[in-house]
């Protein structure tokens, strides 16, 4: 017997390593699952980093470089639920995310073209981070809460073939959408027999936007429990969670950007930008080390989409996370 | 002497009506200021709504349509504040917005083309809000806690000539950022001497995006103090705030849709239509209603801009918002 963050006792009915042989890093609906449950059973998946084990806590940023997008992004799985059919949708309540005490983000150079801001970052960055319980250390004594999730959370798409794991679709995979944390219940549409469900890449913690390409990437147990849902109707991945929406949990005194422009996007990267400025002009970090916070613990909001011609962005970042 | 929500007492210096004399619906750096403030001053702006006065607490659906976009949005101003200069910041403290009772929100026509999903609403829709202290009264006995703002808050554009209020630009304007709440402190660019300062189109509540084109649009009182930031280096708006970030102040039960589409603006729209479709099968909502309450009371979030091709857009509504 275990326990879920919320006292509730539950027991785990299955365990999935991180074996080879329970790892996949394309979705394909034909692979052959690693593992058959009933609905209602309980899994705990060991899981990954995003890129397979090529970072360890002494890589240093000119390692960065070397870093093969080949293996992104390791998963485990597929795990097959019984009765689950195309047009349904399956239910995954997260009991329970457990890191291993490290984590890193990083950002690639500039050509390689990855991220929100490839063009203002010629070079690589990291940080190793120190996750101690439910904090995570950064530079100047700069701490960000944790709130462990699975950046990949997925079923198996319906088009034959291999796909990759980077874009997300709409039976769920790579959505980097952090209030996936323990508690949470995600709802994924079914497209193939028994759903074929696969997680991994977790982060420790992420802002909204994942602005450099990484949150806190870290390997991590994921406990989950199966249902199949018939009656539900649902086109993309939805989810009931209880956040977190502030560092804090309440609302506390935040730092906004906003970043205002005719295209949506750009106006993600001017707001993006406007905070790097401020926590560089501001906070004392170099513009890397704020390209690595913003991707760890900046939210971004759609603040409107129908003053046209342009439309407004919000970036914030909690005045919590600093040293007094 | 008045009070600050925090307590704090503070003496109004400058009061402004809503008289016509004290309105303008363009921006315009040659208009002449109605008024003079000295840094430090603190002014009380009254605030037509945004249609001005064409709804009212009787207005229908089927007159929606009659409502002109000619004197949008009637502002209060301009202030002159002495010292700024361009190049230079003007610092605005909100010190207290107060709401006179009521307000609406509504959609057009789709044919008019307003709002994130005029395609999807042929008929225009209002729901006129009773406003009691800091709640506002939907339909089906659902609560929309309120933390009143100014849509527009900004300064007189450098560009020469008359200028839309509708979009917002770099000097601010008709942001919607929502968390420009009594409490927050305001950042706006200074392009002409004085800055020109208005402000209007408040709105008691509002959710991230103001989808449907309106939030709770309400009369109102803006209260706020004004100083010049000579050291500061802003391009667009920036701002200091305590949120809010849910409806209670607090992490709290929240059902989410995603949005996945390789468009920002597209992921958007299929956020917002899940979560109409998720307001009308499961809360016993119309779509019209789901939409003015989405306006309302979503938020929106930009999950991840990084999973090439595709990018995750978040919308989320709170259960607190529901009689149980």
């Amino acid at each position: 017997m275990e326990h879920d963050p919320g006292g509730e006792r539950y027991t785990v009915d299955h365990r999935l390593s991180d074996a080879d042989h329970n790892i996949h890093s394309k979705w394909d609906g034909s692979l052959d699952p690693v593992l058959t449950v009933e609905p209602g059973e309980i899994v705990r998946f060991e899981c990954r980093d995003a890129v397979d084990r090529q970072v360890d806590v002494e890589t240093t940023a000119e390692e960065v470089t070397d870093v093969s997008f080949d293996p992104v992004h390791p998963l485990t799985g597929p795990v097959y639920v019984e009765g689950a059919e195309p047009g349904d949708v399956l239910e995954v309540e997260l009991l329970d995310l457990q890191h291993k005490g490290w984590g890193y983000n990083l950002y690639f150079p500039g050509e390689m073209g990855l991220g929100l801001l490839p063009e203002d970052f010629d070079d690589p960055g990291i940080h190793v981070w120190d996750l101690e319980g439910d904090v995570g250390a950064f530079v100047n004594g700069i701490e960000v809460p944790l709130d462990p999730f699975p950046g990949v959370i997925g079923n198996a798409p319906g088009e034959a073939g291999e796909h990759d794991t980077l874009p997300p679709r709409d039976v769920g995979g790579n959505m980097d959408v952090k209030h996936m944390t323990a508690g949470s219940t995600v709802y994924l549409p079914v497209e193939v027999e028994g759903a074929l469900f696969s997680t991994g890449d977790c982060h420790a913690a992420q802002g909204d936007g994942e602005v450099c390409v990484t949150g806190v990437e870290a390997p991590m147990f994921v406990t989950a429990r199966f249902s199949v849902r018939k009656e539900m109707d649902v086109e993309q991945p939805q989810l009931h969670t209880q956040g977190p929406f502030t560092p804090t949990g309440v609302d506390e005194p935040t730092y906004a950007t906003t970043g205002i422009d005719p295209d949506l996007m750009e106006a993600t990267r001017k707001a993006t930008r406007h905070m790097i400025d401020h926590l560089h002009g501001n906070r004392g970090l170099t513009r890397g080390e704020a390209y690595l916070l913003c991707s760890a613990a900046m939210d971004l909001k759609v603040s409107e989409v129908v003053d046209a011609p342009n439309w407004t962005v919000t970036a914030y970042v909690a005045d919590s996370l600093f040293p007094e």
